[in-house]
């Protein structure tokens, strides 16, 4: 095991993320609400275990090998969400550890599930960086570090696997680095040209940038208890609907539409699959609830859309409360909540490729009753799928029900609520999605949950977050031997 | 296509029906209650279809191909069904058809589940034949056909795949018309057992044979209201907790042990799963359930054990109403309605092998995490298993998933009950269980579902006893080809 290096990426990480709160301090000075202390307090801490982590390593060999690589990626996610936590204490917003800690990984896995019961006239610069936390959560913090600092090592692709979210990786660019520069580049001008939508619908800057964060990173903080319903229009509705469907989308495709492939994103299988579920399931959800809007289809169509671009995006912002839905409506939403976006995306879930596979194969077994002997292949996107992808894909989603289920069981020692909420609470936690139904439904909060339920929550969010295994692997011995 | 064969086998079948109400129109003759008459009109029914079938079907060959097999099975199952079903309304006991055919597809797939509000003092013929479609479905009706048929057919290992549950098939004896005697006669052997012990404790022959029926093929219906819990006897709920999980085992375990195998049975690693999980959810549930009957440790431990054998060996009988239960008990229990038995007992659900072999390969994957290049083997008793086998094994734990979670959207439709009711209504089906949580708990049942839903449920049952493919096959028009 390469210490050293696993050091000095840590302490890089440190520092990284005391220098990300660069701007959510200047907000808070900006605004003057008293909150810039405790984002001091932070980095002076941050910089104070980063600095010497990343001076005293020294790292014979900078080649990550799989072992370590996936042991930074889940270490280095507990220790920002930990960090992170941290303003939200010393400021006074957040005072309890538990509860922190919960906003800072919802807020780090885009998950958007709070624990606070108010968000109105809350200090303006720590509810900037909870959604700045979405933001960075969203591409990646290894990502993110690998685009900041050259040459941190020779081989690096297992950072970005364990943090890239899809059943293999699709590598932009040869170099690891210049593929993360590339995806935040990306990244930053899609959240900028959706900040200056937002300001052009009549947003002021402020709610604007926590909207445009929240929606790019798929996360879903507000500052606003009725959330983008706050706003009251319906043209910020579409916006916002349109731009979590984008950013549901695999940024390699934005990147080869940059490149002129056309084609390429034309034919991916994916994003149709992506695209007609979105759409399949907003005109039948719209059907379902239009007695609930007096038979407006166009009022319908937009809550649906909104409710099901959330929910498929990962996002968890809302303009209605889908649990006063039919019970229809509220079983799909409940399915859907398992699937998210494409692989690729800042979407969380279970991802369209990974569905589209499991579907396919479920097809082929099939088959195989009536033809056992044909040898039949999967194909996606065009080429047949290795069988080992496939099966890794299936035992995924496999080991991916069973937490939700272990999980729910686990929130139930709570004692608290129905079979509905502890139930939809694990799945929107692995799923990273935010809202459930029940008591943690869009009008709701996780603020009832017990101290221990809510770890079990941040464990869900975690290991929905870097796709189950890395966080499973931190509990396995073998890990931690020489 | 060998359509010749495919009729000569349902001929066979629905004649072997008819001759299977023989029991239950004695019953009804001896009581008198004015049901006879409704046996001996399907009965003639039946003899009318099937004998034409047997004699005008002339096949050529004799050798069952793999897409005849899985063709002949779910139909059967369908035509048995629905012939099954026509006692009930002709007598006038479900006079509605859906309803009939939904209880006798309950009784047929050893689910349990029941559309019937009062149990008590019905016509005992109809409610002994209700149980008798559980001893039936229980082994299966092709198993019954083949070892009733000599020589039937060359090839019928199709026939014991599709109706058989597990992911593989232990063949017994070399010839399958020898497997399908051995397994019927311990079978019988045990039940008779149960039946004489039942009447030991004080039940009454026709009270005690309907329960012996229920409990061998872990179906579940009672003639009382109560369900076991009516006859107020500790005696006969440990009992009957008891068999239901001896008739949760691996037949093919009964034989070794006649056979003086006992080393085979003490190291059966899916019988020690099974026996680990029934006891540690029986003394969790236990501990749970401590405070509701006053911290009697033995009142509550009976109850427990009952209810987690009911569950698990998915028989569906009950002497307690576990939806009073605290939620963490309740969730415990819908886990472990997808759990079921051991392969090749007659009980549902996923099985336990195929739950310890997904549990491993999870666990290989998070080993892959750190270790990608080793090669990692899954082990189930004591032996590699076979890739393949393992990757049908996970796609076959996800579209039980998928197709529980569409059962629960489509129950949904209905407009009815809330979201534990549908979800759990779902599960309870696929896994062939009998009663779930909320309005289809133990004390409550599916009479309040539209006509629509009770065929949902109907498909749901079907697709959860042969094992979710071979019904599928069904819908997949390649079947129809020639």
């Amino acid at each position: 095991m390469n210490i050293q290096l696993i050091f000095r990426l840590i302490g890089s990480i440190l520092m990284i993320e005391g220098a990300a709160m660069t701007p959510s301090l200047l907000v808070s000075l900006y605004f003057g609400d008293g909150d810039a202390m405790a984002f001091v307090y932070t980095m002076l801490l941050l910089f104070a275990i980063g600095l010497p982590l990343w001076l005293l390593a020294k790292p014979r060999d900078t080649n990550l090998r799989a072992r370590e690589g996936f042991l930074v990626v889940p270490l280095a996610w507990i220790l920002l969400s930990f960090f992170g936590a941290l303003p939200f204490m010393f400021s006074g917003m957040i005072p309890n550890f538990f509860d922190a800690l919960f906003e800072a990984v919802s807020g780090f896995t885009t998950t958007g599930a709070s624990i606070m019961t108010n968000v109105m006239n809350q200090p303006r610069g720590m509810m900037f960086w909870r959604s700045f936390t979405h933001w960075v959560g969203g591409m990646g913090v290894l990502v993110l570090t690998l685009a900041i600092l050259p040459k941190m090592s020779g081989r690096t692709s297992h950072l970005v696997r364990a943090e890239s979210p899809g059943p293999t990786l699709s590598k932009i660019l040869p170099r690891m680095g210049d593929t993360a520069k590339v995806l935040y580049l990306i990244y930053g001008v899609l959240t900028a040209i959706m900040l200056g939508v937002l300001m052009l619908c009549g947003m002021n800057f402020y709610d604007a940038s926590i909207h445009a964060m929240g929606t790019a990173g798929t996360g879903g903080f507000s500052n606003y208890a009725a959330s983008i319903g706050a706003f009251n229009s319906p043209v910020i509705e579409w916006v916002v609907t349109a731009f979590m469907v984008l950013f549901g989308v695999n940024f390699a495709l934005f990147y080869k539409l940059l490149r002129g492939d056309w084609r390429d994103v034309k034919n991916n299988e994916e994003l149709r699959w992506f695209l007609c579920i979105f759409i399949g399931a907003t005109l039948l959800i719209a059907l379902i609830i239009l007695p609930d809007y007096e038979g407006n289809f166009f009022t319908s169509l937009r809550y649906s859309a909104f409710q099901i671009a959330t929910i498929v995006s990962t996002t968890g912002y809302s303009t209605a409360d889908f649990n006063l839905w039919p019970i229809a409506a509220r079983m799909l939403i409940f399915l859907l909540l398992f699937f998210g976006s494409c692989a690729g995306s800042t979407a969380g879930g279970m991802k369209i490729c990974r569905i589209g596979m499991l579907c396919k194969q479920g097809l082929r077994e099939v088959r195989r009753v009536f033809q056992p002997r044909k040898v039949q292949t999967v194909r996606f996107e065009g080429k047949a799928v290795d069988e080992a992808i496939l099966h890794q894909v299936a035992v995924f989603a496999c080991v991916y029900v069973i937490l939700i289920i272990l999980g729910a069981v686990l929130l139930s020692f709570n004692g608290l609520y129905d079979f509905e909420t502890n139930f939809t609470a694990a799945v929107t936690c692995v799923s990273n999605v935010g809202p459930g139904l029940g008591a943690v439904g869009p009008a709701g909060s996780f603020a009832g949950y017990s101290a221990f339920s809510k770890i079990i929550c941040c464990v869900l969010m975690l290991a929905g977050r870097l796709e189950i295994f890395p966080i499973l692997a931190l509990f396995h011995p073998a890990i931690w031997r020489k």
